[in-house]
């Protein structure tokens, strides 16, 4: 082990300067793929390495245009309505099908319908024909010798047709440049290897390959390799000689046993290491026999996107492909998003048209959040010079998805409950056309995006201690200028989580404050935390009591996920997600989880979708499975 | 042979009504794909059939988010900077890196950075830590048993690297439909085949083939089959038995020999037979053994819009997918575009960007035209109920090219040269974000299209009689407020083209005039064409005793290719397309073919990269291998 080239500096470079350094390093010549011949028939997707001539006319031969008769045009001349011309089958003419040849001594077709049968033999016009009418030309559609495509073009299948067409049957395209991928990291495991602590499963690898095949290249997945010095170098340069270029990666940084840069200097050298991206910084852009060899970052958020600013273009680039923009739209920001001057900060957003108003939601930001890529509809792109965006701002988000996809995505704001899920699988299952989005703030929080007109509908369940109901004074209350309604959920039992076997013999909410009870608590705003409030202080008991009040999850299965683990002993949620983390419950009560909508868009077909689904008998099946819920309501429209 | 149930009449149904009277009557739900299980790692672009939920949580333990060390927090809520306080290796602490476990005791992590190391098994710190900072808990990312992706949703890369994290190493996703592609006419032959007269190469099948992987089925293509009632029956029905769908190409008019209605009513039933479309009337829907089977029309263009608008749909709905509408761009037409009433019409478009407005030129509008598809840009739908749009109009165009590769295309209209085939492959192929389109309208239509703003650059060879100059009078006459220059191009020779052998024994343009002598012509305003008139008027020669000077080409190729197939025994034109035919050819004189261009373009990369490529040792190489020409001044600016 060499620890003596361990980089411990990270510099902050420009994307755009390193790629053009990296880029401008490993000449764009010298990155040229080398060609090769294939058939046509399968080259859909493969890049013309050279411009590509037609071998054949087609048509090859004239051909007669239409179903009639080959004449001689200047036999046609003289014939009028007033002086029709008779001709002879063999002699003056002969009987044609569309795409049937036009041959020597004929130079003209008359459609079947201006020609009378006079008999067998003879046929009469009262019209004359023009010298080459109803005759498909030779090379009509393609002239031999003429170019089809130009070289550096990317294959579509009609390209495919035109050049078999044009007599084609083999074309010359890049060889697709091969990408060797090493997974690295003494902590990761292969899916489907046993899970065990401190264990993780590799994932971004498989990422990799996808990407690497929708940018044009041929992914070589290696093994995984340990953190270890002497296999990491092996295994580098072993995949620099077999591939065009490769991707490490994790080990990227400069850490402990971070050996990448060390290696990539001691095989080649190391061109960039650290760029002022977020997040993405510790990328690495190094030269290995003459290859590129790219380290990215462990964090999946991290990998992918200097994936996207470095390894995308240097596939392109061997198969002479420009990156192109993604296309973008306007949209409304609706959250704050602060960012460092010192870096270009690449937020996920997730995007709903309401009212005619694009909102771009930021998700989260972690390097970690793998999810945020999964549900973002797009990205927003803060510039390095930039400290942040207020909410209400318009920005630019590059589109991930179709515009149309998005525009007809309800958008939902609100509390979290595992039924916002199976609604969201209903609705796309039923009519692919809708999807359902939800973001999970709490309760208020889904009202307050209402208000802002960010949200179509708000899933809640706010109790109002004086009335004892659930969700219709709290809307009355927040959204007092707004036609409203509630469109009726589901009933759910509230409870405290426990382990299995409840080890810590809890009984109810006084055993919350005591000193060996750690507790896993909902974020401000959750109807669960306003409902443990209500019950803390009916009970006399002060938050501060409670060992883990402060640690906040914003969703129940985070709460029931925490308990499980042993990192806390009890949380309040709902049954369901008990359950489904194998946890014993104690029950609390009935809540009533509803949706708050303003009455204008109840009329919308998504909407309509919605209730539909909140109605249907799948929905009642799903949550019957789930158990701990009751709909005897559900889909009811309540005008407040 | 069962010529009873030929159908003769074609109904002419709108689009709309007749892909919803198909899909109801085929049934939504029927169509769905089997599901099958297949690997998580091998799912990319596969459609889930079942929401994905996730399996483990990610991470799985609670994992330190930092390098440093774990502590109990409770121990450090006294620290201060007046207060340190110490910590005990293995008692109070433990040393952890990034992504280690937290386990009990501990709760909380310190950043290295925030410790101060007393000796080997003691620290001191002076702030205190909160209960599970720098923690990532259990289940950040996924949480186990919440969805990654909901059913119906097409694989993308990152979806892959979730579902493995989330544990998740299988996933149910629709089968692809397989799609029977049955080519059928007695008159094709397979790619490779020997060409003979009255034949034409299949290659609709391939264009579908590469379709119906784009939409996500599996083409499965069959021998073509000759025009003959039973062996056509049979290949319908095995292929409707083997498959989900069946595509039956060409033979879906009413004509003579085209069986394929009659066949689908004898085995299943005809929905539809006739839409009201251009090109791709003669449409039929169809069901056999409960399976949609479509007959497509033969013309290529015609074929493509067929499947677009029906097989598209179809595929889709198997594997329950949208089809989502195409962006669009709004666009200045150029020229006008006639329609009829009776039919929405699909008109393939040439896109360029000039001056900041999109301009859009319609392209050759037969059904045959191949090369239409696969030059356009875009697609302008021309409704059923509008007569045509006028040029100068505004028209919204659906896309099939980035719009970044519109913006950055050279615009060339005017002459036709083999010329522009190399530069323009040239210029992609040096800076493959660059294009060059070609529009062959002429010299004067060039011009005209510059004085319009429809063009950057045109290519004209226009003799001025007065001065014996090329180009540049021209230029001044019609151009005579706009700063214009000239970029000098080439010299050529145009000449006489004929047979091989010049069997007719023609010796200049007085053996035009004889009777045994078909000429082949260019358009009006084409510089050849003026060339010709100037020549026949020099030489006391009157047009109307050339028989043939009606018959127009647009292009040399064009020329050349009726002089080769015999259906003409002269035309005027260039060395390099005589050459290329195999033609001889009898000199007439040089012309220089130069590019006339504002000066305010000259500027633009992309013209500046033009010029390059006209100075280039690549281009002289090839010009010489054509031979016929010279470019003693290529590339130099002559300001006008």
């Amino acid at each position: 082990m060499n620890k003596q080239d361990r980089n411990i500096y990270l510099s902050n470079m420009e994307v755009e300067k390193a790629l053009e350094l990296y880029l401008d390093r490993l000449s764009l010549d010298r990155l040229q793929a080398e060609e090769e011949a294939i058939a046509t028939v399968e080259s859909m997707g493969r890049v013309t390495s050279q411009a590509v001539f037609a071998i054949l006319s087609s048509p090859n031969y004239n051909a007669s245009a239409m179903d009639g008769i080959a004449v001689k045009a200047k036999d046609t001349f003289a014939a009028s309505e007033t002086n029709p011309v008779r001709l002879i089958l063999e002699k003056d003419f002969i009987y044609v099908n569309t795409g049937n040849p036009i041959l020597d001594p004929y130079d003209a077709v008359i459609m079947i319908e201006d020609v009378t049968v006079v008999d067998d033999s003879t046929v009469e016009i009262i019209k004359s024909a023009a010298p080459w009418q109803d005759i498909r030309p030779i090379g009509e559609d393609i002239v031999a010798n003429e170019m089809i495509i130009p070289s550096n073009h990317s294959i579509r299948p009609v390209d495919i047709a035109a050049m078999l067409a044009g007599g084609v049957n083999q074309v010359k395209v890049y060889r697709k440049p091969m990408v060797g991928l090493i997974p690295t990291g003494t902590e990761i495991i292969e899916p489907g290897e046993a899970m065990k602590l401190g264990k993780i499963i590799e994932s971004n690898s498989r990422m990799f390959e996808g990407l690497v095949k929708e940018y044009g290249g041929q992914p070589v997945r290696y093994k995984p390799v340990a953190d270890d010095y002497k296999l990491l170098k092996e295994a580098i340069q072993k995949a620099a000689q077999e591939n065009d270029m490769v991707v490490i990666n994790a080990g990227s940084s400069a850490g402990s046993e971070d050996y990448t840069v060390g290696i990539i200097r001691e095989l080649g050298e190391v061109l960039v290491h650290g760029v002022a991206i977020k997040p993405g910084k510790p990328a690495i852009l190094g030269i290995v026999e003459c290859k590129p060899v790219i380290g990215i970052p462990g964090f999946p958020v991290s990998a992918y996107f200097v994936f996207e600013n470095f390894a995308r273009p240097v596939i392109k680039s061997f198969i002479k492909q420009p990156v192109h923009i993604r296309e973008t739209a306007e949209a409304v920001l609706s959250k704050r998003v602060v960012s460092s001057l010192k870096h270009r900060e690449y937020v996920r957003i997730k995007l709903g048209m309401v009212d005619d108003k694009l909102i771009a939601t930021p998700l989260n930001r972690g390097a970690g959040a793998t999810m945020s890529l999964v549900r973002a509809d797009g990205i927003l792109v803060i510039p390095q010079n930039s400290e942040g965006i207020e909410a209400g701002e318009t920005v630019t988000v590059e589109l991930l998805k179709n515009i149309a996809e998005i525009k007809s995505t309800i958008v939902s704001i609100g509390s979290h409950d595992i039924v916002m899920d199976i609604m969201a699988n209903l609705i796309h299952h039923k009519d692919s056309d809708y999807s359902l989005s939800s973001a999970h703030v709490g309760s208020l929080g889904g009202i307050m995006a209402l208000r802002r007109g960010e949200a179509h509908i708000a899933p809640i369940h706010l109790l109002d201690e004086n009335t004892g109901r659930y969700n219709v004074e709290y809307v009355k209350r927040y959204l007092p200028n707004v036609e409203m309604a509630l469109i009726k959920g589901i009933k759910r039992i509230q409870g405290i989580m426990i382990r299995k076997g409840n080890p810590k013999n809890i009984k109810g909410f006084e055993d919350l404050a005591r000193e060996d009870v750690q507790f896993v608590n909902r974020q401000r705003g959750a109807g669960t935390r306003i409902l443990l409030d209500y019950m803390l202080s009916k009970k006399g008991i002060s938050p501060e009591a409670i060992s883990g009040y402060q640690r906040e999850m914003t969703t129940h299965m985070a709460v029931a996920a925490a308990v499980e683990s042993g990192s806390a002993d009890a949380g309040l949620g709902v049954l369901s997600a008990a359950k489904a983390m194998g946890l014993d419950f104690i029950p609390v009560g009935d809540e009533e989880y509803d949706f708050a909508v303003p009455v204008k868009y109840l009329k919308q077909p998504m909407l309509m979708l919605f209730i539909e689904m909140l109605k249907s008998e799948e929905f009642a099946k799903e949550l019957e499975a789930l158990g701990g819920y009751s709909l005897e309501q559900a889909g009811e429209i309540i005008y407040i």
